[in-house]
């Protein structure tokens, strides 16, 4: 094998999904709805050799909902625009398999790999806001453990439509008049718990074989999908500890279900505050988390509660009860607040500011950051970083000052490689599940 | 009222709708998966001033398929790498009401109309294919009056969240920290017949206000659908007789539920044949006609029939009896050709050589093509045509000495007038229905 390479990734979320990010002078304000501003930040982050650009999503909004989330461009479109704007980054959208079907989504993401020759990737979420599901019909969500029994179905289906036709299937030969082998295209016949899928599906295999599949579920049935269909991770770190325990863990349940753990990047997300001098880092770092108003950060703490209202209780009285409080939303994260609440026996207040703020463990100059990547990387925590661009000044300062650090290091490339996603995060190439393996034969 | 202009659409199908399109020498084998094809038509048709580029699809295929069909790009993200390839022209993609969610539906569409900046269409349809049923978890599709009644309640559930904001909901004032007017966002609540969805979406008014809406189906509830809710049809004329008695009642339709006809735009299908002297173009087509294959013109005749299997019968003897055949296909379409067939006593060998190879209206010289399109838009038969994109050097030649004639006789743009679809088209700029009627203020 050679030299373990760090992944990046650039998470492009627009004015940003926290309540103040927007104000930055720097960010245009209408930044989530400008296809230009994706396409300048994604041609930033493929200049610099960033593995992959990065979409969020959730289908559901309340007026209180962060900027970002209010209005904002939807993920396959804004790909799509991107990858005629660009020519060798990834491209991973977030997209739902609670609230589509598998054949739609079979036949965008395929679209999109072609579209962008080879460069998509799906990140499969649940949709952890329970409010989601009267947008589609339903009273209620469905329950946590069957969202993601759903979701793991939902992606056998997509990935077997993907295998419709074998990647040889079109001669396209003229002058025989052959267009289609029909010997080569392939009728799934799902039937399964949750989804009944005939295909086959009305277009060929990309050039990646199949899409590169996300994923960023962390409570236990997220890690426990994971583990099963993802080749890459996003994950929402505190710290090093945190980061290297749900490293060693997703690997190893890989590793329980016979697959090679390389073959899933963890990439934690990454929100430097870079400055001249450490402390002045710090100083930057305060300042932000002093300007955001206490309201704010209990709506933001109530998110991952289904957005429970918490501002019914006394601030300063201990972390409350939440015993009644469905943990069928954003469950992983909303059970670590929990933790974390009651191990400190923290107040509704500290821990509205614990985790309005964060404590980011990246954070000084170039060097510092520099340093504590290296850290992560190379002691088991994460195979790269997914930066989250909200500071648009950052993301700059970040590819000036940062990645050539990184890569005189040797950690990271100075060049493309490959002209794929797959290529570029050092992902097999999927074969066809009907195709005679004609790559081991070569081999032999 | 200005002067009547002329609309032209270019449908963009790559290798063809028809069994044999594929097989012409300048057409890329794999055009219907190649994003730099379409970019490069949709380049040709907006230099020539063309309305709109326009996306068939359909969710269902066979083995017997036509070419195109089998393998080919989704048209939102297809549409969405054409929108920052270009700069004027209207993109018009198709979508089923049959087998989608109406909130993912309106926010693809707005995102389109965003990342477009004002020149995003839907084309309505409900799916002719019964098969297309069993990619989606049912056994069988919907009975063609209840898929028209689910789409008139689809169409109007996403408008409906397309005016979840207000078009000035978002004031983005970063001195006043005030991001979004919140008296400007709405919910819908929607609670109809066959669909529950609460809205808000999460995305904003795009610069048409709504996305305009294509409709293409020609049966009795086709029509009726189209008459509510399209501000464009795609209709396909054997002749002017047809097109102008559909035209006329499509208009009155329109005029019976109260609505202005000059709203709704009526296309019809255009597939000239150009050659230097009438005789020459006359002699082009019939060798075309001679080279089908009578077995694809039985597959071709069948589609609309679903697929029904034509080569049981014998070719001499009388049209065979359909009645046992569901028409809930395409239902409009089936319906016609079983009407010629029984009124000119034709075999089946007749039938299907008649819509394998169709009556061509616009056979001859660029002047008698010229003609025809004038016919046709100043006798009430059209307000313009959808040019079918197949033999890449009519398209062309077309667009070198059609167009020009069209101008010259000042029934077609020279230049665009409009940055929006709704501006090519002549159509109004829907109000939101939540805001005060301040353009009808002002006016006073």
């Amino acid at each position: 094998m050679s030299k373990r390479e760090l992944h990046l990734g650039a998470i492009l979320s627009g004015v940003g999904t926290t309540q103040n990010a927007w104000l930055d002078p720097d960010l245009p304000g209408d930044a989530s709805v400008s296809i230009d501003w994706y396409i300048e930040n994604a041609r930033l982050a493929e200049a610099a050799k960033f593995d992959l650009v990065f979409i969020v999503d959730s289908p559901f909004i309340t007026p209180d909902t962060a900027p970002h989330f209010l209005n904002r461009l939807e993920p396959l479109t804004l790909l799509s625009a991107v990858a005629v704007s660009t020519s060798r980054i990834g491209l991973a959208g977030t997209l739902t398999t609670s609230f589509w079907e598998p054949y739609n989504v079979a036949r965008q993401f395929a679209s999109l790999d072609l579209i962008s020759k080879g460069r998509a990737a799906w990140n499969v979420v649940t949709t952890g806001l329970e409010g989601a599901a009267r947008n589609y019909g339903r009273e209620e969500h469905f329950d946590h453990a069957l969202r993601y029994a759903r979701a793991k179905e939902f992606v056998a289906v997509v990935q077997g439509l993907w295998d419709s036709y074998e990647d040889d299937a079109f001669p396209r030969d003229k002058a025989a008049g052959v267009f289609l082998d029909k010997t080569k295209q392939h009728v799934l016949n799902h039937k399964g718990e949750f989804f009944t899928v005939a295909g086959p599906l009305n277009i060929q295999r990309s050039p990646q074989g199949q899409p590169v599949i996300f994923q960023a579920g962390d409570s236990d049935a997220g890690r426990d999908l994971g583990a099963h269909i993802a080749e890459g991770t996003y994950t929402i770190a505190e710290n090093f500890e945190d980061a290297r325990a749900y490293y060693q863990d997703l690997k190893q349940r890989a590793a329980a279900l016979g697959r090679n753990p390389d073959h899933i990047v963890v990439l934690p997300g990454l929100i430097p505050v870079l400055a001249d001098t450490d402390e002045e880092a710090r100083a930057i770092e305060e300042q932000e988390n002093g300007k955001l108003d206490f309201t704010k950060a209990l709506v933001q703490l109530g998110r991952p509660f289904n957005y429970h209202d918490f501002t019914q209780y006394d601030p300063d009285a201990a972390f409350p009860d939440v015993g009644h409080i469905t943990l069928n939303s954003y469950k992983g994260h909303a059970e670590k607040i929990v933790r974390a609440a009651r191990a400190e026996n923290l107040t509704l207040r500290e821990t509205a500011w614990r985790f309005a703020t964060r404590r980011n463990p990246f954070v000084g100059t170039a060097e510092t950051v520099a340093n504590e990547i290296e850290h992560w990387f190379t002691n088991g925590a994460c195979d790269g970083f997914n930066f989250r661009v909200t500071r648009p000044g950052d993301f700059a300062r970040f590819i000036r000052e940062v990645v050539p650090i990184l890569q005189e290091r040797g950690l990271f490339r100075t060049e493309y490689a490959h002209d794929t996603l797959r290529g570029h995060l050092g992902l097999p190439f999927p074969e066809n599940r009907y195709a005679q393996p004609i790559h081991a034969i070569a081999a032999e």
